[in-house]
């Protein structure tokens, strides 16, 4: 898994059936000192994330483990919200100082 | 998944038989600022997007998630056109503005 | 899917056995302008492709949905020979006014 | 496979359900040398590495044979912690004299 | 597949189960004229690979096709051991000229 932080989002009504109903939220990538760093990644949120939040994701065919994502021609997913992350014995991004 | 424009098309007469009817469309990677990348990437069209439009593109095993790329050799494939892109606040591509 | 031109062939008699009569080709990638990439991938052949062609090649689990490489440990395979590739309007590859 | 240090946790108290009780653990990347590179990798932790181990991870489709991440949605795992690292006939990492 | 030359091992005692008795070769990545590339890459040796020989290796789901791998937690085989590789009509490499 990768980190990011979800700074957009994506409107698209015309796409593949299945995936009525996902929500694509855009992520800008993160480097583990908590900068941002150039690559980004569109992803299913399948755990609510908000604008702002650092998240982990997951891509290739772990990306279609969840419920929404199953059997979906899906290849990125938000599969949990970070609270904490601490690096070298230093916390990089804590979201309770953040948000 | 990534975000790509609509640069071009290739035919290719000789193929793996399954792939009969695919049609594929050569993508110029985008940032989500909405410039291009360098890269680019062959996708089969699931979602019958036009020369210009911006699209979204699931790759690996995802690709094959359609049913026009399922079990096919096909590691990439269309799955959404966009409509709208907004990134930290602004809104980075709007199809109704382009086209 | 990414393009590449068939530049070499590649001999190995010791190998795993459900490799066996599998044809290896070596490829050169391109660019969508028709030019040589720095990278390169060893592919299994599907189509029959010859030296100085441009073809089509698939990666990961997607290069085993061909009938010579089901269920066999090759993750790069040729599924198609490229005709015309037509970019922003521009024919950057057509391979009957190469050949 | 690659190499990677243990340098980091990782909290995250909202995620998807069939991760619950999995242990993400923050891996820079190592060089053959023994050296960080610039990448990381969050993976779940299949075989108990504390921090500061090196170790091996896997990542995409094999990150999920294991007991702990079985169709789960984690597309890195740690499989193995490394004892000894030789290459070009030097031992550049050796557990015992770092530990 | 890519090409890599057998430059070291690896020993780890503590591993997922199912990797028991499975060998880990260190590669280092080929470039098709034989010279070495920045890369490396550490994978299960199907094929009884020595040091210094140059090998075609699988990675991702590809990877876990073989015997020894099937099902086990592993992205990485080598499935092939290089005899001959000619480029551009140049043998670039000749097992039986180097050993």
């Amino acid at each position: 898994m990768l980190l990011g932080r979800v700074v957009g989002t994506l409107v698209a009504t015309r796409k593949e059936p299945s995936l009525e109903g996902l929500k694509f939220l855009v992520l800008r990538q993160l480097d583990i000192d908590g900068k941002d760093m150039s690559g980004y990644r569109v992803a299913a949120d399948a755990v609510g994330a908000g604008l702002g939040e650092v998240v982990l994701y997951a891509t290739g065919s772990s990306a279609r483990m969840t419920t929404v994502t199953d059997k979906r021609p899906c290849d990125g997913v938000i599969m949990a919200i970070v609270d904490t992350l601490e690096v070298d014995g230093v916390v990089t991004y804590d979201k309770s100082e953040v948000g």
